[in-house]
């Protein structure tokens, strides 16, 4: 192993006399033109008025312009030309012996780091990031699981077929133990997964990893001890004179991709499937043309489900239905941004999704929100201006993420708490409707798209379907799919807002390939019909005869950690067609991300052996060994890459080239 | 207390009607003046070569510059000018919507983070880094004092009294168990603290928390859950879209300042002392002019002792004399850079302390080092072209810190084969034996200076001095000690290398002030002569007075976790007067701080109530408001602030100032 991981093709074998020394400059990348080139291809303002693909948004962010309020579109532009070094990873203020850069007349940082080195620290942090905000996220929810399976806080607890699967996964006593006992353990091994510092047996991962994957992690050194060390490891390694060597700090980069899927995501994903139930198949409106004028309008928005399900809970009781209809309102209307939005929306029905972070202005900007329910990640600080405009009470609900302006009704960083849920959740519901009564004098503008989406699609709900995942291998084999994405990420100001999941999506499926979606990138497609059986227009004529007359072309199965959902769907797709998930025509495609979560997703997908595929550059243009081992070198390592292209249809093309590739590696007909 | 934390001084009541905005830009520092003048203030080579105290370091800088080898120093000049945001603190490039910076015409990321939130949150993350790079190295070494208990690996518990002191402290059966099982116990109570994930009771903190202090930090909702947990939690509320106020992030520094001090550096410290007993006083040679050029020359970097420990053992063997002996040697000899080099200095006596990091490479360039042990932090990667030169055999340890072009004779990740560090320490020292036949013809330049320095203080080999440390506490009640620091720190390229240690101390020794020293500052005291009587002709009559004939001015602690033992101290000590350590003339100074480990030193010392003062500034100039907190508002919280002033005598006399009003508060002579 030790040799293929060489990093050292460059090794310094001088052998001049002393006195006399040769600076070793070989390995500095020019990355100023492509920098260049790359900046120019980031879209403006005025590209997203004209051309992102949703009419709405077009509409409000037009809207916003000519009101003379700012959104994050402005703000991009205003932070135009964007740095050089930071775009091309070479700028380094991990200690302040910099700040430094790497540049053709300074190829070292003071320590002596190259580009190489620094490029390899900045994504180690990066993805350190996003196993952190999974993960924290993944934390509370197994800490709420354990207190209601031990009777601290009242929540029932739902999922209890989930739990029971679980635990049998687990080798847990199912027989003789009772649902909240076998929900506490579960929760105990979820958090020493976690947070395990003495080197051992990590049980999800155990438990829950392909064992061809397992292999591969295991002979290349990448198994990870657990969530809190690998991110605390990753910080070490990446102060100053730790990890020299960039090739070693991208097997701890590839390590926090396991611990992102292992903890991060699939802990998350168990805790609430047994917590709060198992995603359920609903039909919903989506778009801003669903917000009402006589309603009390909440918006849920973030990643925390907790408090969000106790407010939709609240605001459906006879006492708050009847104090909203004394405050002259019909009825209280909830509304969803970003995942908190969209996992209420599939375990309680009717909460309208409406847009990902980066409309999260747009939506406010209609002034017809009354208040805002705010609780953790990608809730832009931008947003209060933009409230403070149209008078939305914006409610903080989490310690880690507090906004100044904002009211704060939460529960304690501790979680002691946690019992208070139902009171926390009745303050906020009548500040919503003392709001609602506030601000009838507020102007609305409400553009009138509106559209049907289904979601909630999971293992559970497709087996419900199918009886047998073997139709949907059988079509996959046959052709009639010619290879699967799964679709998510953020989105980036980079791009014309929504525009490239848009056009990728049109063209795989014209060429019949099939979408799973979550997330950020789930809000287009929920917006614009694909996930309705109007986005059957959109399929090439394979794809609509596996799919039949009920199936929308696009399956929507939730939030962000529900990849854990989509991962098990692939992996009995694959179990079907007797192959291993790399070698089959899958992929992850997050044509938009944005952040650190988004860096861990696609590399956790790269470690399942999924390809993954964007139009955004991750900062790695400073050096050229780094991007080849990023965008190619893994390949032979894990059987994957990154692949990316600013480009859509050409991002689009190189997923059909991959997916014919594959099929015809394995004899399958294209 | 949610009152005095608010930070919405400039809360945005916007009352004007719909449609027209006003940005609220009063927010925005100019920052410009401030970074230049800064800037400008930057040392140079040329500073360095002329100016430096060590005549040692003047000495190599120019041999160096005359042979063409390149060193730290040239690159900080070449990294000339230093970028303008970073230094100011207001670049942002945790998320892919930027590359940000805020400028007065783009005062909002994209995200819409103004500079008070991004200067905060850059600041946790530097904190987050230096609380997981300690805590990485002091997981290690619980973890190795929990196999020797075991019996996992061969190692002797030699620090049997502290084993029974802490067991003691922790409520442990010291009386039916054996010295094993109770350092079995410790240890797994120092890994729960590190690494809980449940929110109870912090056992060390418990333990070893003054009492006052505990109380406010409760009071401030600063506990840390521990370190794994609050690194993890500093990176979410971090991440895009989480923590949107800039004083609750501030509050997270804070947190992440407690656990640095209770996880990271007192866990730390109480594993070192119980696997390797309790530093000892001892006196030693020090700087350039030690090298021999008839030795098998062996300089121990970085911070981890494990490795280093076996290496001096095998090379103090008879064996292994004798195999030295007839490679032509008359010996083998051990040189220590930065904390492992002290560590192993003070519990095996005999290794010569040579220099911190930065100067690292200068002791490289004499061409005397035949083996380079590398275990983990601070080796700057800029070593291995000045190794490559002098063909110096660079080896590293720790799979955490590997360097390209460097052999690799370490033990695992998952610390499974440290059984086996004998043999690998044989490995190692016969490398060195052969380095040394290889390199004869390598050129030697060796500055002729050396100097006795004793080190190994603490609270019991003062105990021991003094039997009391109420003779202490009197001198400093009747002002023979006007007060007392401790000197800690890095250095750092912005300023002439050690020349602000040694300034401010010159004139703190003149007023009366004992030193206490340890980590990288400690060098140039070791160096120079102020840990030794020479030291005594820089004091004043008063301070004379007290040291008596026989005792230095600056009493040498050791590695840089030895701040646990200096606090113990000045703990100690404040029981005699009857006072808390936040209202006594104690003070924390780093004047050259570089790091992120140096952040979390400084920090860890003003939770515990002393001011720190420094000649290096932290990314603050950005934001008025956190620059206001961190340089004065936290007086108020914790009764401690971060003083900073670039000219060491202005750094001299804030502290002489400070320390005659707090000696005038508690109505003490001056």
């Amino acid at each position: 192993m030790e040799k293929e991981l060489n990093s050292h093709e460059h090794s310094h074998d001088h052998d001049h006399s002393h006195g006399h020394h040769h600076h070793d400059h070989n390995d500095f990348t020019d990355y100023k033109t492509a920098v260049k080139e790359y900046r120019e291809s980031f879209a403006s303002k005025k590209d997203v008025m004209e051309q992102a693909p949703d009419p709405a948004v077009r509409e409000m962010v037009k809207y916003m312009d000519e009101q003379g309020v700012e959104n994050c579109f402005d703000r991009f532009d205003k932070q135009k030309p964007h740095c050089t070094f930071g775009l091309a990873g070479v700028c380094c203020s991990i200690c302040s012996l910099g700040p430094c850069k790497i540049t053709e007349r300074s190829p070292r940082g003071t320590c002596g780091a190259n580009a190489d080195l620094i490029v390899a620290r900045n994504l180690v942090r990066a993805a350190a990031g996003g196993v952190a905000a999974h993960g924290a996220r993944a934390r509370e929810i197994i800490l709420t699981l354990k207190k209601a399976a031990e009777g601290d806080v009242d929540l029932p607890i739902i999922g209890r077929n989930k739990v029971k699967a679980v635990a049998d996964m687990f080798n847990l006593d199912i027989k003789t133990k009772s649902i909240e006992e076998l929900a506490g353990e579960i929760a105990d091994i979820l958090l020493e997964d976690l947070s395990r510092t003495v080197p051992g047996p990590h049980k999800t991962l155990e438990a829950v990893a392909i064992p061809e994957r397992k292999r591969v992690w295991e002979e290349l050194d990448l198994i990870p001890v657990g969530s809190y060390h690998e991110v605390f490891e990753a910080l070490h390694q990446t102060t100053v004179g730790t990890q020299g060597d960039w090739r070693k700090a991208m097997d701890q980069f590839m390590r926090l991709g396991i611990a992102f899927s292992m903890n991060s995501v699939v802990g998350g994903s168990i805790a609430s499937d047994c917590l709060y139930g198992v995603p359920q198949r609903t039909t919903v409106k989506a778009n801003l043309g669903t917000l009402k004028t006589d309603t009390v309008n909440i918006a849920i928005h973030g990643h925390a489900p907790q408090m969000a399900m106790e407010v939709i809970k609240a605001g459906r009781s006879e006492k708050f239905i009847e104090m909203a209809k004394e405050a002259g309102a019909t009825g209280i209307q909830f509304y969803g941004i970003c995942c908190s939005g969209l996992s209420t929306l599939y375990r309680l029905g009717g909460v309208i999704p409406l847009s990902n972070a980066n409309g999260s202005e747009l939506v406010l900007a209609t002034g017809a929100l009354d208040l805002w329910l705010a609780d953790i990640q990608e809730v832009f600080p931008g947003i209060m201006e933009v409230a403070n405009c149209y008078k939305t009470v914006v409610v903080t609900t989490n310690e880690s993420n507090r906004l100044p302006g904002a009211e704060h009704i939460g529960y304690k960083r501790d979680l002691s708490d946690l019992d208070k849920l139902p009171q926390l959740a009745d303050r906020i519901v009548t500040r919503a409707i003392e709001s609602f009564k506030n601000r009838r004098d507020v102007k609305r503008h409400i553009p009138e798209h509106e559209i049907e989406a289904e979601v909630g699609f999971n293992l559970e709900t497709l087996i419900h379907r199918y009886g047998s995942l073997s139709t949907i291998a059988s079509a996959l084999i046959d052709g009639r799919i010619k290879g699967i994405i799964n679709l998510a990420g953020c989105t980036n100001t980079r791009i014309v807002f929504e525009k490239a999941i848009v056009d990728i999506v049109d063209i795989l499926l014209k060429n019949n390939i099939l979408v799973f979606t979550n997330g950020c990138a789930s809000f287009p497609m929920a917006k614009l019909g694909y996930c309705s059986i109007k986005g059957q227009e959109k399929c090439g004529e394979k794809l609509l005869k596996f799919l039949g007359p009920k199936m929308p072309p696009v399956w929507h199965f939730g939030e962000c950690i529900d990849n854990a959902h989509s991962v098990a769907v692939f992996r009995e797709i694959a179990k079907y067609t007797g192959r291993h998930m790399k070698d089959l025509p899958f992929a992850e495609v997050t044509p938009e991300w944005s952040n650190e979560k988004g860096v861990g997703a696609a590399l956790a997908f790269r470690m399942l052996g999924f390809s993954s595929y964007h139009c955004v550059h991750a900062p790695v243009h400073g050096s050229q060994k780094v991007k080849d081992f990023l965008y190619h070198g893994t390949k032979e390592l894990i059987g994957s890459c990154m692949n990316v292209d600013t480009d859509p249809a050409k991002v689009a093309e190189m997923i059909i080239r991959d997916f014919d590739e594959a099929r015809s590696n394995i004899c399958w007909r294209s």
